[in-house]
């Protein structure tokens, strides 16, 4: 059982202070890893084992400041070698927190910073170097990747979104199953409920009309677009959910392309 | 051309004293770069631009502590992830200062870590993915990776030492040039006089009989062993011929196998 699991950035710091981490929340997430990979977890004492498990967590007010102020995105990019450290520098300082969290509850977390993996080509297309992630988890570890900068064919660096990292790491691992452990518990309709089953995007379109205006890694639309072409089912969920998820329920709103 | 420069970390930091760089050393490091990319070497003004340039560095004081108190080496691994990643995170905090001090001299340096990278077979062989060292160069960065812990099947984690990144990349990249930055003017003799020429291994098997004993990502016969099996031709030299080098000169010891 491989499991990829996002969490937000907007869950794990407050975005309206830059470089501001929500400790409480942190501790929660690091808590349901712990006692999932315990086999522990009070929501299902008999779930099976989560087995290998790959974190990848988003930017929130690390990155995005740094990313609006330069004008950097996922299709424009940066020459500015100081700017562009800056914005890796911040991701890789959350990174280090996270970890040191992780850690401290018990988990064998490991940092990767995406910037030294991964490749955007001309047309924008990703390549992520995976064997380093295959490895830490034969070897019992569990990696803990971030959204990022990348450097990019034609246009010096962008932006790497950790819900592009999730879909890259759930296509090489092949991936039994993907969270998203987001700020909102699922994916919401027109009326504010959070909707249970997503199986074509025509079904939310309505309601996901627009994204988060100062997100320039993608709001729900785009959440739901990419795991809808996903082979591995998929939960949108909040962090009061996380254990759920991990005990091998299916909280939130579960994507997956009907077929 | 392509030019791995590799600056040892016992020129960039005091091996002596735990984490502390030798900050007039970088300062000069910094500056020959910079000189060299801007093709305006004193040592040959003339000289053709360096062209693309991947800088990898060692660990010096910042690594070898770590490595040394937890007993890690190329071939012994941990399973400590606290351990492991304490090492990585003196690497790359030396990392940050060495691109600081390349960014603050006019280099287009970015941090590249190769943790994130890299991974070990069983068999101890090492695969590196330098997809994004190769974009990088194209968008005419000067990437600069360093020493670091890396996943090894079997073992856990290991140390990658600056020495084998230099052959992997070299060979990756078809190196036109290699160059070794060392706290010693070149290949020393029984004599202590720098040797100008090595074709293989067995001509100076004497002097090199001991390796430097606190060092546990291999001496100096280790680095003529390695640079031996490379078709890029390779100079050992010491800091003060940096420039030189990197104008096109053969400073110290010029290592090549006879052929």
């Amino acid at each position: 059982m491989t499991v990829v699991l996002k969490v937000g950035g907007s869950v794990l710091t407050r975005k309206s202070e830059p470089e501001t981490v929500d400790e409480a929340a942190l501790g929660t997430v690091a808590e349901a890893v712990a006692g999932a990979l315990a086999g522990d977890s009070p929501a299902a004492p008999a779930a099976p084992a989560v087995g290998d498990l790959v974190l990848v967590h988003g930017g929130g007010s690390f990155g995005h400041h740094h990313a609006d102020r330069h004008g950097v995105t996922r299709t424009a990019g940066l020459h500015d070698a100081s700017a562009i450290t800056a914005i890796h520098a911040a991701m890789t300082d959350l990174n280090a927190t996270v970890v040191d969290a992780l850690q401290g509850a018990g988990v064998p977390a490991l940092p990767v910073a995406p910037f030294a993996a991964a490749t955007r080509g001309a047309d924008g297309t990703l390549a992520l170097a995976t064997a380093p992630v295959e490895t830490m988890l034969e070897e019992d570890f569990v990696p803990v990747l971030h959204g990022d900068v990348v450097a990019h064919a034609g246009e010096g660096a962008t932006i790497l979104s950790g819900d592009e990292l999730v879909v890259a790491l759930a296509r090489a691992l092949g991936a039994d199953r993907v969270g998203l452990c987001s700020g909102v518990p699922g994916v919401l309709d027109e009326d504010g409920d959070v909707v249970d089953q997503v199986g074509s995007f025509d079904a939310v379109a309505g309601a996901l009309g627009g994204s988060d205006a100062t997100d320039v890694t993608g709001g729900m639309a785009g959440k739901v677009r990419t795991l809808l072409d996903l082979e591995a089912p998929a939960n949108v969920f909040g962090l009061e959910a996380l254990g759920a998820f991990l005990a091998g329920g299916n909280p939130g709103t579960s994507i997956r392309r009907d077929r």
